[in-house]
């Protein structure tokens, strides 16, 4: 099988992850009988500067028409507004309708306290549909932006985040070991406050999660404040989270907290047969072209990236490539109090693979 | 000075605390000069399945007419959406136009990694307006709420938070100890994404803290998703954060994590010339009637609340006394490994006073 990968290295770090992404792919092994091909694709605040545009709509056709998935590096926020610049990975989410953003938080199992979750984040609406709009009130500016949620939009994640407690029970009764005995799905919401938007939310996760065919799958519920205290307090106890946009895109930075480093968690942006791979850390301007950029969050990506391909055998590999190397804990970049580069964590997990 | 005080206890452990925070108010030291009168006051869903209103009017107006401050309990929410209820707290932050949440989080000095942080949170506006609607799209239902942010609403606020910057070097300054040398504030926001609700909040607290009555307090900011990422990576670096509503009500769940329990955290809701004391716990309604909850929360409410009357001589005894208890580590509530009641900590409490 031959599959076609669009690479968005986009700003700052994202320009040294994803050359390792690539390398990762190509250095697969052949039993896996997978041959890759790369398109490069421009994103980002540096092609906005070059070209007016974040998101060229190059980028986009590219990826729609001729891809089979693709791996998304970083894009820089200018840090005061620029006019006519929006993050081009918003768009993109939206523009081609990847509607849930899986981000997996993993320690290794040898660790103190081992976690093993996964947020399942509503990658479409909320807060980030970005309609805004400013007035004169009698007392100075106002400004409002709407929460969006909807009906079909909450439950084609609440279902995604269904699948993926059963496909996690599935790897785990085929004997990978876990902390976790059961499948769980929790609804994060604050409808205690947002009867209407996050109570809608809510109510459309449980009727999907009701289907039958999760009838083994747990489903329970937290208000996103009291989630963030419970995340902290009890990680080991969450296996599939399911969150609107908003709640999602903090909890997923606060869970990275617990492991350490944002260098480690991975994401996948998914749509009806496409994902993106992308790495959950920004583009860290302030360590950029050093060479020690963690690669593992990339790694890790287009791992997952592979798991919504059904190439589930070659994600296995590089999970387990990457745990080796975090378990032997010898070629360790410094966000994790290691001093190895990127180009050294790469190859010792490339011949780990 | 006589200070009267209305007590709200609500549901749940809100009715074991409340009482305690009176205890407190009537053993302070004679020494203080204060007298306190006490008025009972009714709020919460047990009322609202009493009398129909979850916040009855008299409430607000003896609040108004008759109250120096206010200590409230919790509150439960119903499991599911009943007609006609919503939160009472809510409701009485905006009617007596409460505009700050003030919530430090603070572990002993003695602590292994010390933390010392005021949360300062936005309490009126935000998507806490609750206007919501729904209605029926192509696709199923669709409901959306409205995020207000105003110019006038993140000023005050901003400025509020410098000040409490300002007031905790003074006491910093008098030779109480802490891991602080200077005062900070940092703002914190999602303008990468709402650009003008949460880009108006940021730089509008950028211009009241640019008052020069603040040259002293630094300044900076996070976006927050890499705020909560900070926090649990950080946190003793934070002195004062400034947060839009919700972010704000996220925050302080995370914070509380840190110090071990909910039940250590309290909280100021205040506005001009009134404060209401409120720990930031819930009803919890699981140990409920048992005499275990802890009450520190809501006698550090009870100080807060005195600071924002002016009274700091008399918060000062009773946060001395309240780190005396934790110091000690005798005489701890379950919540902190403990097995000490309720009473018990409020009574070691008081004789330290
Ligand atoms: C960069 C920003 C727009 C983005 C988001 O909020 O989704 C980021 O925080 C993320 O989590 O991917
Ligand atoms: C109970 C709820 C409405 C409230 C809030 O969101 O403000 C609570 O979480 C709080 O922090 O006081």
């Amino acid at each position: 099988r031959t599959l076609r990968i669009g690479l968005i290295p986009g700003d700052g770090i994202g320009k040294e992850v994803i050359p390792a992404g690539r390398r990762l792919l190509e250095s697969l092994p052949s039993s896996l009988n997978l041959k890759f091909e790369f398109v490069d694709l421009k994103a980002g605040f540096e092609t906005f500067e070059q070209t007016g545009a974040a998101l060229p709509d190059k980028t986009v056709e590219i990826l729609k028409n001729e891809c089979d998935g693709a791996l998304f590096g970083a894009v820089s926020s200018p840090s005061t507004a620029v006019k006519g610049y929006s993050s081009p990975i918003v768009a993109l989410r939206k523009r081609l309708d990847l509607y849930a953003n899986v981000r997996p938080v993993k320690s290794v199992m040898t660790a103190k306290n081992p976690i093993d979750m996964v947020i399942v984040r509503e990658n479409t609406e909320d807060l980030y549909v970005k309609e805004e709009k400013t007035y004169e009130g009698p007392e100075g500016k106002v400004a409002e932006a709407i929460k969006r949620i909807s009906y079909k939009a909450s439950f084609r994640i609440a279902k995604m985040a269904g699948e993926i407690a059963l496909r996690r029970q599935k790897i785990r009764d085929s004997g990978v070991p876990s902390i976790h005995k059961s499948p769980m799905v929790t609804i994060t919401h604050k409808s205690n406050v947002l009867s209407q938007t996050d109570g809608l939310f809510r109510a459309t996760a449980r009727e999907a999660l009701a289907d039958p065919r999760f009838k083994s799958v747990g489903v329970e519920e937290q208000i996103v404040d009291s989630m963030v205290y419970k995340l902290f307090r009890q990680p080991e106890t969450y296996d599939v989270i399911v969150a609107p946009n908003l709640y999602g895109d903090i909890l997923s930075d606060g869970a990275a907290a617990l492991v350490g480093s944002l260098g480690l968690v991975p994401s996948a942006n998914v749509g009806e047969g496409f994902a993106i791979g992308e790495p959950c850390h920004g583009s860290a301007p302030d360590i950029m072209g050093k060479n020690i950029a963690n690669p593992i969050a990339t790694l890790r990506s287009v791992a997952l990236m592979l798991e919504f391909m059904d190439e589930e055998a070659a994600a296995a590999k590089i999970y387990a490539a990457v745990d080796g190397n975090l378990e032997e804990g010898k070629l360790l970049s410094p966000d994790l109090g290691g001093s190895a580069t990127t180009t050294e964590v790469v190859e010792d997990i490339l011949r780990r693979l």
